[in-house]
């Protein structure tokens, strides 16, 4: 197997597992090397981080998705890329050479030089983010049973979501839903209806990638729901007491982020030219430029298409540019060279509000209400991969839609409280 | 409602729950305190440490279980008790007064003098345990495939578990399975069937409590699984390298506890008598000596059988005696006093070893084998509670049944990690 060409790819996420997919029937030798053992389907992590699904429903453990001879998956993190010795760099200081490289590392959450917002208002892009968020946002509600302080609940009882796009809009309709449905009777000393989610957008419109009339839509749709929309109004100031929008203290105690996100640091690996959000700058096939046998896709790449718009970093664009990379990769083993540049077909966009409405943005048409919740919901569990996660996840959502209940809404303790229960206990033991 | 008698019950476990459900349609008020949102099928939670379950399917959040107008639930942690002033204390440093207590806090796992093992050698008893545990069981596998040193492969593919009751037992079995089936064609670079997996038990015969027939049957079934055995040989040392019994090592990057358990601090915080395992020496009617309006159940009491043998520290028991208890507190409201001590009413014990066989002791008549593997399955999922549970769970098994695959197999970042993680990405950023 030494003489075949060793494509290495880097993240499996929708991309990255796209390209090695399509490559399981090809002459060449495949690693993966992700720093998580699963692959994560973020479009519906807000859903973990709400208790609406279990995070092990929208995840995979990529191994098991790449059960292919020629595919060897690896648990690693990456931190550099030699291009002169072609290797890429793992942090046990361990190395991997490859023929081509396949850069499909993502995007995480960005604070736009207010990094020191990051602990109060945490973003949601990885399993733990959700779990994370789930704890949170759950003993927000706990805490307001047990304090005797009315304006200490009143705090606890107060949700911001900062960032008005799909991520955003999604988590504020879900929040609602949770305090006045799924909660409601679950508690004596108040009413979780009193809960106040407040979701803070700083340009004029939710939705910005959508139409207009979608983001009116969406907008009365949350209004609907009892979620607080400020549009227009940056947020200055994050801190353990709550958010400052101009002179407005809003105090809160749950500050959830989903207004900026920033790539990996792939261009930095290669000292590649990259937009402000550090996206590499690739050529219209897709290839790092001066690096013909090194590709970029994904959340961690800025292609522009041809209507001057920037290629969305939503799923079906990695996936699409997946599947772009695997063929050219074939079309140079054949001794030929892609005629053809990446040209991004857009299937739409997608966005749900609480558990009866969505916006579908299909271009030629567009959908809102519950048809669009139903296309939605049926598009994403298409989507999943493998019976048992669409069951799983189907099952969740009907008994959601059916009682309202859901069924995730564990809190697991941080790996710092586990350290102080250790050294409080200790006990003489006996047989089991 | 303030004339109401106050009863104050710590630990929704199976004893906590059961007393609180039964006075919920009684004129009484009633507090339950537990350190965790969530109610814990202890009896599956192995399953949720090897991936089979999720931990969401064998938990219930516990307010939402006690919707009941009486009831109140609160998330806090108790640290102690003022006898003199009939108040539990709890680590925020409030107070709730009572008129009665029960203190039903059950076990956590105990090192028999050598907690310096614990950091090496994890036990198993709540939801943060078993995903700490699957992660490292997962995590062996993964580091096998990744290291070219063939020592270091082979202590990443060898398991010890300590202590071969019901707990070590299926441990072993299952994480035998999840080598020999789950993981097979995950890996390209060592076969996982080569995985070694020992289980070590102190005494001379596995599950102690259960007949000899019924040991031997557990011991053919693991050795079929391709478990190792080791029976008389206690563990004289665990490390990071491994365990050694007697003057033999052997090197283990996984050891999992499972042979002891001890009380929680309940005895402690009464200054009560207590046995070697921090057990409170109960009365017959489940009261603690000298303060009758406090009462004592499950894993952390001690009450002996008609036989002299302990009652044992398993569900149907807490079940039992907080069902007594329950009762005792409706007769004393009429002014009536309990004029029958406790007795356990033996139910049986059963175990399970891999997927398709298990032993059943119902005392008059034994089962094994793949009959009592379905009694088994349809006992716990009858005691799961709840209709979406049950068919999570079922689903589950029956995937697992059907295609031998795990689906819960997320590897989760620790707490330090993830420090880390963000101490060492700082990007600019742009919007979504």
């Amino acid at each position: 197997m030494k003489e075949l060409p060793h494509i290495v790819i880097v993240g499996a996420g929708f991309g990255g597992l796209e390209v090695a997919r399509r490559l399981s029937k090809t002459a060449v030798r495949v690693t993966v090397i992700d720093c998580r053992n699963h692959h994560l389907f973020q479009p519906l992590l807000y859903q973990a981080a709400t208790a609406s699904v279990a995070p092990s429903e929208i995840a995979w453990p990529i191994r098991s998705l790449l059960r292919y001879a020629n595919i060897i998956t690896l648990l690693g993190t990456v931190v550099g890329v030699n291009t002169t010795d072609q290797e890429v760099l793992l942090d046990d200081g361990t190395s991997i050479r490859f023929d081509t490289l396949v850069l499909a590392t993502g995007a995480r959450h960005a604070y736009f030089g207010h990094d020191d917002w990051e602990p109060f208002a945490p973003g949601l892009k990885t399993i733990e983010d959700a779990t994370s968020i789930r704890r949170q946002v759950l003993l927000a509600f706990e805490e307001a049973e047990r304090t005797p302080d009315a304006a200490q609940r009143t705090k606890n009882l107060t949700f911001v979501i900062i960032g008005g796009g799909p991520t955003g809009v999604e988590l504020a309709g879900t929040i609602a839903e949770l305090a006045r449905d799924t909660l409601r009777g679950d508690f004596r000393l108040f009413d979780t209806r009193k809960a106040r989610v407040l979701l803070v957008e700083a340009g004029f419109r939710l939705l910005p990638g959508f139409r207009e009339r979608l983001s009116d839509y969406a907008l009365q749709a949350l209004r609907g729901l009892g979620v607080e929309v400020r549009l227009g109004q940056p947020v200055s100031q994050c801190t353990s007491e709550g958010i400052e929008i101009g002179d407005q203290l809003v105090r809160a105690s749950t500050i959830l982020w989903a207004a900026g996100v920033a790539a990996s640091p792939a261009a930095e690996w290669l000292h590649a030219a990259a937009d402000r959000a550090g996206r590499i700058l690739v050529q219209p096939d897709l290839t790092v430029p001066m690096h013909p046998n090194i590709f970029a896709i994904g959340d961690t790449s800025h292609l522009e298409m041809a209507n001057g718009k920037l290629t969305p970093g939503i799923a079906p664009a990695a996936k699409q540019e997946g599947r772009y990379v695997a063929e050219a990769i074939k079309l140079r083993l054949r001794g030929e060279a892609t005629l053809v540049p990446f040209r991004y077909k857009d299937v739409g966009t997608l966005a749900t509000i609480g558990k009866r409405s969505a916006v579908v943005d299909f271009g030629w048409i567009t959908l809102t209400g519950r048809l669009a919740w139903w296309l939605w919901g049926f598009a994403h569990i298409y989507f999943l991969i493998g019976l048992r996660h669409r069951l799983a996840v189907a099952l969740s959502w009907l008994w959601i839609y059916l009682t309202g209940q859901r069924s995730a809404r564990l809190i697991t303790q941080d790996g710092m409280n586990r350290e102080i229960e250790k050294a409080t206990s200790k006990r003489t033991a006996t047989n089991q």
